[in-house]
Order: C-alpha cells, then structure tokens, then sequence
C-alpha cells in the first residue's frame, strides 16, 4: 500500500491540517516502460503555498484530489524494460507526497549517493540550491566586490546564495530570523554581517553592515523587508525576485514594493526567475557546488522530520521559521521488527 | 529685470500657488566667460514634483529661495568673451522658471532652429523625447513585432514612446485619458488600439487589446495601470520604470505594484531609467527624430501657454491631464507697443 497525501481543498491564507488527505492506495501495476520509485525524502519548501492556489503561473496548480507535488528522492525498487533506469537506481524528480511513484522517469534524474546522502540531493544540490546558484550568477550577475545582500538567509536557497557570493569574492550580509540563525550566518556559513528581522530594523541593520548601499540584494521574502532593501541599493543594482514567503499566505492583496521608484532613481534592475529555465545547466552547476562543498567552501544543512503523517507539522516550520537549514521529510518507512 | 519664480516651501501633496513666489530681481552683470539667456520657453514637466522634495533622488533637490528648476530654451543677448558661445545663438538647458540666466554654458547645448521650432527642442527633440527614445530602444529594448504598451500615451514622453516602438515595427497601444486623447492616439499617432483609462477598464482593456500580453510596458504613471500591465505581461517582458505621476502628490506613501510577483513568474525585468545617463547619445537621437519629424513619421504636439504669471494653472495641467501635447509656457514678454 502507499500512503499519499491529497490536496481535499484550496487554503485561504495558511493552510491548515485538513487543507490535505491521507489515504492508503494500492500501487498500480507497472506498464511497459515504467519504474517503481519507493521515496525515501520530500522537500518541503515554500513554493508549495502558491502551487494551492487555483491561478497562472509558472507551473500548473495542484488539482484538489491530486497528490500533493513535492520535490523528493527516492530508489527504483522494480522496473518494466525501463530504457534508462534498473533496481537500485537512485532518481530524483517530483515524486509528491507520497511514499511510492509509478512513473516513466520524466522529470527525473539519476543521482550518485557515494558523493552526497541523499537529502543534500533535494537541498544544497537540488532545486533550492540551483535556485541560489542560477538566481545570484545569472539574474544577481554578481561579480567580485559586490556587496550581496540577502534575505531568508539561513534557508535553503538563502544560505547557498550567500555561501556561493563568498565563494565570487563578494561581501555577503543576510537578514534571518533570530539570534542563533543569526549566529550561525557569520559563525558557520562566514556572512560578513547578519540582520536579525526579529529584533531590529531591517532598515537599520542594511545601513549599518552595507554603508555604501547594495549591489544584489536577492529577495525570497517580500514585504517591509524588500521595501528596507529598495530604500538601501547602489547605482545599477540588481535585484533578484525568488520568492515572497512574506506574502504567501496573505488573504487580501500582496503588498507591493512601496519603495520601488528606488530602481529608477538608481538605475536599478528588478528581475524574477524561476529555476526550471536552467535545467540545462543543472548538471555543470551541480559539479561546481559538489566541488565546493568537498573542499568544505559550501555547508549544507538539513533539517529532517520522519513520517508522511507528520507533513502538516513540518510545512508549518516552512513559515513560522522553525527549522535549522532546509527542510525535508523522511517519508520512508523502515521494516519494524 | 528678470522675473524668476523661487520655490518658498515644501509642497505636502499638490503643490498649491503659493508654494512659489513670482520675483523681479536685477540681471547681474556678466563675469568673464559668461552669457546672458533670455529665456523663451521653459518646460513643464511631470518631474518637477520629485525635485521640490527633500529626498536623495536622482538629482538634487530645488532649495528654499532657489529659482524652481526648469528646462528651457532661449536666445544669448549677451556674452563677455564666452570661448563657445555668441550673441544670437539659441541654446537649451536648465534656464529654470525665470526670464533671464546668467551662465558659464555648462549644461546647455546649441540648436539649429532652422530646422525645428524652439518649442520642439524643449519637447520632442529634448529632454521628454529623449527619454522616450532610449528609454523604449535601451532600456525596453524592443523588437520588431513586440507588443508595446504606454502609458501617459499622449504625454509628452509616452507619444514620442509609441511612435518610436510603430517605427521600429511594434505593434502599440497606449493608455490616455478621455476620447479625445484616444482618438489622437489611433487617428494621429497611429497607435494599433487606444485605452481610455478615465472611461474604461485598463485591466480589460488590456486583455482586449494585447490578448497574447505585453511584451514591454512604458510606465508614466504607476499605481493601479502598473498593476493592470504587470498583470499581462508576457514571458521575458520589459518594464521601463520612467515615472509615477499618479502617485506623486501622494501624501501617505506611495502605492507599489501589487502584482510585482509576475516578474517572477514571467522571469521579466522591472528597470528604472534617468534620461541624463545617455547624454552622451543625444546628438545622435535627435538627428534619428530630427528625421523621422521631417519624413512625417513622428508628430510633434506642444500645448504652449504664456506669461510667467501663469505657471501655476500651467503646472496643475501636468497633474489634472487637462493639456494637449507637451505643455511648455512662453517666459518672453515681447514689448508692447
């Protein structure tokens, strides 16, 4: 049996628990061509909150009775003349929240778990980090010098933004929530500066750590924070649109960038992206940070739940900021003796 | 004497008509090196409003007791031993809202008015036609076959904006307030569709006119039309942030764009421009216009008033849409017989 989790309704602001279904569903016989995928982890991240939302965007909604789409990883545990894939594999793709994926391997990739445990696959080498990677090189264009700036910065994408402008010889200042987040910028991931948004002013922290304005700020968060950023940048800034986990769950409307006649008055670019534009280039990308985290230049860090059952409590961390470093869900279930 | 008008105080809001004074001062006598302008037309432009306030900007702002700076045209009368220019030459520049100028030349450049009028250099051979052009070709970097929208459509920037994107092979719809400006724009300017934002909406508007989306989105006004437009843009668009008068009276802070999330979702750029970046290019835009003007490609329209007493209505015109063409006010008084 697999246990998956469907989407029963569209949430109005925050989701709450019974916004998803659990059931148990009999696994569909493999036609031709098929593997079976048992999952092993999910990604939680925040860009599940508009996938709910019945409108346009780069990606269809999640249709309510589907399964719940998510990032995952897992291992091909039976296949039917698959011209790609065998037994043992190990695939990552969308495999949703569920704990088996029939599928024909579309979307999926094969990866090599003697480099990396498998959560680093759906962290610091999957989609959060190819967001930061292709977010800061190619939208940021950042070059060395640069002060970078960047919020949600102990997260998933944040602290690999910020970790790879070290890396390009920028001067890296990022905004989290918390002391120990805070800490942990300058301490562990070696940020020349840290925000705490929860006990100062952003606009404050940005004037003290960035005196002569920023180059990049990468925002995944939105709201008063973005506006303090626009309020602080150089000539010819660029500004990197990820994300607005500020604003996801907002019942009325999102609240734009008051500030954002800063980009004329300062020549300033403002550019949204979206990972999937790069998949071609995924791979040299992954070669790039694989290198760096073996020289211990990039740290990944994950923060893994166990149990399909507990998917409500761990997406919940996502937006109340609970969590220490990516978020990810075991959905496994090992053999209880 | 030269009549000049001083900004006396910080306008909250729209400015009213005693946020200047109208003075008589004596014309100082030239030191080596300079000239004396006598004025003929200054412009009123949109811009104004930002330069009375006391903010870091693009420029620095007008000061209490200064003359209100302004762009203008006018004829040397006078020159003691200035190394480029002579009496009889007609320059523009930032002459300011006064009736004589007493300058080394610095900022001001020759015309030929044999081949245009002096209105048109203050117009769309000046500052607002300069903007329009590099603004839609370098920064909204159309294309043959691009959708363009425009808003201020019939204002002095959007109507050379439109008519330069028709040149260069787009297909344009413009954004203008009443029939009247919509009728101008489709029978005059040979603008592909017309949105009358005071009698319909802008958001259907647009779905009706460009129901493929934009791909480059000219803003004057900001506000709501800047989220109708972010609301259909199309993939890779091109938003050139050149000014917000909607929201430059604004007492509370300013409105930002509600949907700005569609940059991401449409990996589109959001990018802000200040005309004086491509001095160095003005000669070479202005004989491209120069060209097209003679080829009756691009029409000029200019909305002149008289009489330096009369720059307050003339200014509110900026702001109430109650103009035809690019507004300019005649600062010479020709001697009454």
């Amino acid at each position: 049996m697999n246990k998956q989790l469907k989407l029963v309704k569209r949430p109005v602001g925050m989701p709450e628990a019974d916004t998803w279904n659990l059931e148990s569903n009999p696994i569909p016989e493999l036609k031709e061509g098929e593997v079976l995928i048992q999952n092993h982890y999910i990604s939680l991240d925040p860009a599940m909150r508009g996938w709910m939302n019945n409108v346009r965007s780069y990606i269809p909604p999640v249709q309510i009775g589907d399964v719940m789409r998510a990032g995952s990883i897992g291992e091909v545990i039976k296949a039917n003349n698959h011209p790609k894939y065998k037994v043992g594999d190990v695939l990552t793709g969308w495999g949703g929240v569920q704990q088996y994926n029939v599928t024909d391997g579309s979307g999926y990739y094969p990866v090599d778990t003697s480099l990396a445990p498998m959560p680093t696959y759906i962290g610091t080498l999957g989609m959060p980090g190819m967001t930061a990677y292709f977010g800061i090189t190619e939208v940021g264009k950042i070059k060395e010098g640069d002060v970078v700036l960047v919020s949600g910065a102990a997260g998933a994408v944040g602290s690999v933004v910020g970790q790879v402008a070290k890396i390009k010889g920028c001067r890296v200042v990022g905004i989290a929530g918390g002391a120990e987040k805070c800490k942990y910028l300058v301490d562990e991931l070696g940020y020349d500066g840290a925000i705490d948004y929860k006990n100062e002013s952003v606009f404050k922290g940005i004037k003290k750590h960035c005196p002569e304005g920023v180059d990049v700020y990468f925002d995944n968060v939105g709201g008063d924070i973005l506006d303090a950023a626009l309020a602080n940048i150089r000539m010819h800034a660029r500004i990197v649109i990820c994300g607005a986990i500020s604003q996801y769950n907002n019942t009325d409307k999102i609240n734009g960038p008051s500030n954002y006649l800063s980009l004329l008055v300062n020549r300033a670019t403002m550019q949204g992206m979206v990972v999937m534009d790069y998949a071609k280039d995924y791979r040299e990308a992954a070669m790039n940070m694989g290198t760096w985290m073996a020289q211990g230049k990039l740290k990944s860090k994950e923060d893994i739940y166990e149990g399909i059952e507990n998917f409500f409590p761990t997406f919940e961390r996502l937006f109340n900021g609970d969590k220490k470093g990516k978020l990810i869900l075991k959905v496994l279930e090992t053999a209880k003796v």
